[in-house]
């Protein structure tokens, strides 16, 4: 007979040596919700008869009618104590989802439970066509093919091994950057977390977003990678929603002929190590700092942290991933309660 | 100059009303991980040079290599006050993600919740090539084209609409069941959580949904619709893991060959109505008591909840986001309790 003592023994040892060493959690709520989208009208083609499920009974599935597309997918958790007075938006990068920020490969808590327990309302999205947002038909839909990725590109091109050649399916023989802060044993599951994405969807994800922050904010909008041009961007066409930018790695800058919307709002921009070493990372930077300093010459202001330069070193792009995440979300929150939004 | 007092009586306003008026959800853990999946080789196909960010500098993308696929995404939320000793995973339908017992489509909170206030811990993934698994090529690797479903598929199959013809894209003209629970405001946003599905992927997503089990069980499996099938196979495979199985509307059963391997293990079936009335669901649902009838020859022992014959009536087949939701959760939880599953 099942024994209900053996089975309280096993649940203390799988949570043995876990996250849960640390204090609890406490939510006023959570959930999630899907914002935007639009409908789309397919039509002409043939009735298919498709069985779902193998043995089952066929259901007659007809293709044309009402589609619904490019809608996103948004969790949410309030803290009961709420110490960052304005929700914390968190985008994730390319050919990624808002797991992101959950865990890191390999099982610490990720940027989501930090921000968390410092008592920040988090929203974490999946992109249009990413994740749990769903994606649509291609040609019909979604202008080109998908980008899939092998386990072998984000190794070299997001500064984790040490450049071409670097991969190996084995991870005794993968070449790690010297001295670098990605946990190499999370390396396969950080490939797991890959999504495949399209690159014709930008205006779709940028509506998406723009719905979003209208829904939830005046809002801190951190992101990374890919969504660096959807946060600047978005933030350029809600300058009084957006209340702070915070920057990891962003892969594109803002629009130039709209720099000063961006006058306002405090930005910081976070680069990890190797960058000079990479033959893209040199001019993805300076492109941002280039436009920084557009939003800056219309009043703005923003600071940039290298994280070489203040002596931490060995960080990838993947941030939020590397070993040393909490000490560098704990540089965000630092600056974040230097710009008085967060109740000390 | 941005106030810190406006902010905070904002933040009061968008939880006014929610499901924030309840108790606070204290968790000792939260966190996500991705399970299962293979390496496949992909090799003879051209380099393409990719722009992923307008703007941005090209890189070369090539698509020869080696592919992480079929693996599966689980969220986790551990109660500190753990009363479920065991995790309670919680599997979707086709065509749909874990998305499905977050939040209703209404915005009350979903079964997630639920469950977790009565203090299990919950488990719940994306289904193999769902929301935030990732999918990978077809035909490369999935041998056939994914499946798209209009705005009125699920409406008219799903029993939420008075039957064929009865969808309209302007709410006010959609015809629902009369009497029936399905949130009709809600039906938009449900539509918003459809995903692109294969149907010839069942093999892979049982291949991880084992692995999930043999990871964080024994366990309680909860299952719907398509998941029904997947529920009852992965526990004829693990049968000393499972210890007990709820099938809400299980669109497949278990295998009949193999009918004695869940002779230990309480199984729990439950039904929507309008089920006599539909053209497929009579025989589903008649496939899967013959079913368990064969387990009760082996040994075994099941309950069945009609829920109109006990006099909840009115539910379509998405019974964890009609409006009555609580109430037959509550009926899941009274049953598990009776299995001796719950710490009173």
């Amino acid at each position: 007979m099942y024994s209900l003592k053996s089975v309280i023994t096993f649940g203390a040892a799988l949570l043995a040596g876990s996250a849960s060493a640390q204090a609890p959690i406490t939510l006023k709520a959570m959930g999630s919700f899907h914002i935007g989208g639009r409908e789309i009208t397919i039509s002409g083609k043939p009735v298919k008869e498709v069985t779902f499920t193998p043995g089952g009974v066929p259901a007659k599935v007809d293709p044309n009618g009402v589609y619904q597309v490019e809608q996103m997918y948004v969790q949410y958790f309030i803290p009961q104590d709420q110490r960052g007075p304005l929700p914390l938006l968190m985008w994730h990068g390319g050919g990624l989802s808002g797991v992101t920020y959950e865990t890191t490969p390999d099982g610490r808590e990720g940027w989501l439970n930090f921000f968390l327990r410092k008592g920040w309302p988090v929203y974490i999205s999946d992109a249009v066509e990413r994740g749990r947002s769903g994606w649509a038909m291609f040609p019909d839909v979604f202008k080109s093919e998908p980008v899939f990725l092998t386990k072998e590109n984000p190794f070299e091109r997001f500064r984790i091994g040490a450049g071409p050649g670097s991969y190996n399916k084995d991870p005794a023989k993968m070449k790690m950057k010297p001295g670098g802060q990605f946990p190499a044993e999370g390396y396969d599951n950080f490939t797991k977390q890959g999504v495949p994405r399209w690159t014709t969807t930008d205006d779709a994800i940028i509506r998406a977003y723009t719905e979003l922050v209208d829904k939830v904010c005046p809002c801190v909008v951190l992101v990374h990678s890919q969504s660096g041009t959807f946060g600047q961007v978005v933030a350029q066409a809600r300058p009084d929603k957006v209340k702070a930018l915070v920057l990891v790695e962003p892969a594109g800058a803002g629009d130039s002929k709209l720099a000063a919307n961006l006058r306002n709002i405090p930005i910081l921009a976070v680069y990890g190590d190797y960058i000079e070493e990479d033959p893209r990372w040199p001019t993805i930077r300076a492109n941002e700092l280039r436009f920084l300093e557009q939003v800056k010459a219309a009043g703005g202001r923003y600071d940039v942290i290298n994280l070489p330069q203040i002596g931490v070193k060995g960080n990838s792009h993947m941030i939020m991933m590397d070993k040393n995440s909490d000490q560098v979300a704990g540089l965000i929150q630092n600056w974040l309660a230097k710009q008085e939004l967060y109740r000390p």
